[in-house]
């Protein structure tokens, strides 16, 4: 039985792991979730799972949570807040397992505190490795704590990468869907607007990751993400635009062989890959073989979707740029959402950003905190 | 340095795995090579290689290579011949590695004698799966012999079987080229010619095979090898039909992940891939992800190619069915060459044969070449 900690239980990849376990009660079960500030949710899972601890937002979430918990009669879970109750999440000796899917640098400390206490770490987290991933990966390795990706394409990495050794690896290519402006010629992109961009063609998935899977800026901090998740130069990591997304990613060796992954596109397979590795308990996600018919692969328009040159950029400066990068974006696209900036203002402002962030690389999870803020800073400068 | 012992040296694997052997000096050579007829070539081989041991179908080809090899200056190598000579090769003290690529049954009792001997087996022999798989697997496990798989579907299939467990694999998806007549209506497969059928679309390959991969029996008989390699029944190996050949084959796990293979169409890859597992060597048989465009799957056709439907019956019984299905089918193709049957005459001629089979399952080598010749005796006389 592995018992999980959940940090994020309330959002898209929370829900999604608790369905899991929910399917695999004789496997898994829930001692800790972090649940921001869904209050409804949060008393609903304490109900159903009864974890040792709950964490929510802030001091006063959980006192209606306590509450709310007293007058149902529920009672022995402990109910904490802020960052301390997510990190008391995070390294609860009990947890075998966590599963870090806050949205968000706000998810960081508490990741960090998993890994220095050992935990083993399912990371759905990209915003993560993206500005801490020096930090994180070095102590991953220094504790000798495995850090299982969450997400479609560096999870299909993961297992391909099963087949051949570290130096065998020739190239990483990070599928992308392409978005819905991969056919959109150059000059329309002026006048492109945010119900426009919020159209994905194949996930549903938040409001800033479709903005940024709109400019590709999402397969970009994907870029930095494999970059570190799994140690190569970002040289070696490719983007082939591949609009069915049935091809999750690639790796290819320096024996000419190339591995790919297929699955239907259900964040649950990569959460049960994660959370079982390296077993594969059998699935109802099942992919229809016998029905398939074509893959479409096009190479990425730099031209179009510069926000991929910027994170190439950034991957290969690395610490305060992955930051900035970040940072930058996500107060660009907060702009474009309200319609402050045009789309092309999206890289436009990272660009700038970037362009005024001096080489670091902050040791601490602290120094990342102050060097995100410093880049936010800048971003609503920059837009003012 | 690993030691080669070559069954079948002088063919198209065999001179191809001598190109990798001259690629990695460093890394492989040259002990033994069984050269079959071939005497120019076994001659150049040997002054190339200078093995230990050369073996030739014939005495008088022996005879005649000791003298060719006297007048040279080329003295201290052991000439034998047949299929003792044979055996000298694949049982060879000094052999590390054996790579079976005498084509047919000829080979089967070398192959056999390998295993026996605990040499690790790179297998090209598509027959000798067919027709002994149950006894040479039997054999492999006993002295606890790797078999890698030399042809690109099961190659593929090797290294995706590689990323879970046995336990966890839910179906081998192999894939075909669909051959000449992959969109040939159904009413014009009577009239099929020799020469239209020995074209293939994407391999160059020798003439009986290149008939088989028009009938389809090619990928029956890969079902068969797929089951026995890879110990599974016939009814989790799929085939989809895929015109591009290149994804070279799939596996399917339980929990929804399918992992493919891509690569080149060079044989090459394989046989790389076999000296040097679990090692991955830098070679030049590069893919060019960033040229990928389209991949076409369809599913394959049982009734323009019940050969496909025969191998899987065969399979399904095991022993004397596969025996004489590809017993059957050599005759035939034999026959369909020399314009004495049409194109349907292979898959009715092996149906037949397989109707008069009795189920049996040979324990020995003497008794699947009996069980091979009187299957070959039947179809003769059925077409008689």
């Amino acid at each position: 039985m592995k018992r999980l900690a959940i940090l994020g239980s309330t959002g898209s990849i929370g829900q999604s792991t608790l369905s899991i376990v929910e399917q695999f009660p004789e496997r898994y079960s829930v001692v800790a979730v972090a649940a921001g500030r869904n209050l409804d949710e949060a008393f609903a899972q304490t109900v159903r799972w009864r974890p040792q601890v709950v964490s929510l937002a802030t001091e006063e979430l959980a006192g209606q949570l306590s509450a709310r918990l007293r007058q149902a009669g529920v009672t022995g879970i402990d109910v904490v807040y802020g960052t301390e109750g997510t990190v008391a999440c995070s390294t609860l000796p009990d947890a075998d397992f966590v599963v870090s899917a806050i949205v968000g640098v706000a998810g960081l400390e508490a990741t960090h505190a998993a890994i220095l206490a050992g935990k083993p770490l399912g990371l759905a987290n990209k915003e993560c490795m993206v500005a801490a991933g020096e930090i994180l990966t070095r102590a991953a390795r220094e504790h000798n704590v495995p850090i299982l990706p969450i997400d479609s394409e560096h999870n299909a990495v993961h297992q391909c990468l099963r087949v051949g050794a570290h130096a065998e690896v020739k190239n990483i290519w990070l599928t992308a869907s392409g978005g819905p402006f991969r056919t959109l010629p150059l000059d329309q992109f002026a006048s492109i607007t945010p119900e426009q961009a919020l159209k994905h063609p194949t996930w549903v998935m938040g409001r800033r990751i479709t903005i940024d899977s709109a400019s590709m800026l999402n397969k970009g901090l994907e870029i930095i993400e494999a970059c570190r998740l799994f140690d190569v130069p970002a040289s070696q990591v490719r983007v082939t635009v591949h609009p069915q997304s049935t091809v999750h990613s690639l790796v290819e060796y320096v024996d000419g062989s190339i591995l790919a992954q297929i699955s239907v596109t259900d964040m649950r397979l990569p959460i049960l890959y994660a959370l079982a590795f390296p077993e594969r308990p059998a699935s109802t996600l099942t992919f229809d073989m016998a029905s398939l018919r074509h893959l479409e692969f096009e190479q990425p328009d730099f031209e179009r979707f510069p926000c991929l040159r910027l994170a190439y950029e950034a991957a290969e400066k690395g610490g305060a740029h992955c930051i900035a990068l970040n940072a930058a974006d996500e107060v660009a696209v907060e702009a474009f959402l309200d319609r402050k900036i045009p789309f092309m203002g999206i890289p436009r402002t990272i660009e700038q950003v970037l362009a005024s962030t001096t080489e670091a690389h902050p040791a601490t999870i602290a120094g990342v905190l102050a060097a995100d803020r410093e880049a936010r800073q800048t971003a609503r400068a920059l837009l003012a």
